[in-house]
């Protein structure tokens, strides 16, 4: 297809494609023509990848450009890619530095009978959570996440089993970065939904106390 | 006490309080000589929570802004002053464009049972990802997110029910804004490291079904 085609079919503007194509984030088309190229099908959803990392996920041009590669990297297992995906997505980069509240973390997740490699962000970003509730004066230890901790548990075995075992490695690849990105961003947004049903419940309750 | 005992309590640096004070983050403090300057307890706390918006929030400083504009107005309710911090909490603002799957995720607010504002940004959030699966071709409905929903209002239940009634409204609201970025950054980070193990079980499973 052309990039006109293109274009409509994934709904990002050709302005954009023709970015992405300087940037590396798709290969080029095959020349037909001067000034002329064809797309596949790959092209097309190789987009709509990208544009879930960008607008569900999103991510910046270097982050989606570091999960392609690591899709692309043959020599890394699913589980290593989804590592790299996993780092691409946390707010900020560990610092590496190890603080009292990673012990306690992983106490937690010994505890939990999880196993997880080291070198997760998630690990320090668990802590940097437990240090903040402290900062703040939160008298609280890493057990105040256990009701958490089962309920994305159940959560992860659902969505992990869901994945096709069938699909070619590119797209389990891309079938457990899509649902980490697009499961996570809707678990977000219902946290808050139902926090705000919650603090409403809450809100009247109290009037109705006080209007006794 | 002075600005480097304020830097020390707090662990923010005198350069970034010079700065928040320029930018009106943090009042100033009452002036007792030329160019000393004593701060309270109150501005320690201030900054506290501003370091709190800033490092597990990833918030910048227009929407720090927003949320501390919103703390200090009286007018508003805490669950206003709620809607003020999600809002700037979210990634994207909702274009405010209706689509489809807004009626869908409307139907599965109502099953719920949740009330919640029709200007809630994450009803356009959750909206976006169902749109965002079925891009990438997954043939899936809102029900999709039924088990997430009932996941998180359990949390939330227990979230909105410990923030202390009998504290000063300042204080509520800021508890519950607390509550909701750091809860929802460890909910994240918990999610991920449960994928992790999750996938790593299925990996090793799949690997001593192969040596069979």
């Amino acid at each position: 297809m052309r990039i006109s085609e293109l274009s409509r079919a994934s709904g990002v503007s050709i302005a954009t494609i023709k970015y992405y194509l300087r940037e590396g984030l798709l290969p080029p088309g095959e020349t037909t023509a001067r000034n002329q190229a064809d797309y596949s099908d790959e092209h097309l959803w190789r987009l709509r990848f990208v544009r879930v990392l960008r607008e569900v996920g999103g991510l910046g041009i270097e982050s989606i450009r570091a999960v392609l590669v690591a899709v692309n990297d043959d020599q890394r297992s699913l589980h290593e890619v989804l590592g790299v995906a996993h780092h691409a997505l946390s707010p900020a980069s560990p610092s590496g530095e190890e603080f009292p509240e990673m012990d306690e973390v992983d106490t937690l997740l010994r505890r939990l009978g999880w196993k997880v490699s080291p070198a997760a962000p998630d690990r320090w970003a668990l802590a940097e959570t437990l240090a903040a509730l402290r900062r703040l004066g939160r008298d609280v230890d890493a057990t105040t996440f256990l009701p958490h901790a089962q309920a994305v548990e159940q959560l992860a075995a659902v969505e992990v089993s869901s994945l096709d075992p069938s699909a070619g490695r590119a797209q389990a690849v891309e079938q457990a970065i899509v649902g980490t990105v697009v499961y996570e961003a809707a678990l977000v947004a219902l946290r808050r939904l139902a926090h705000e049903h919650h603090s409403a419940l809450q809100a009247s309750n109290s009037q109705r106390t006080a209007d006794r």
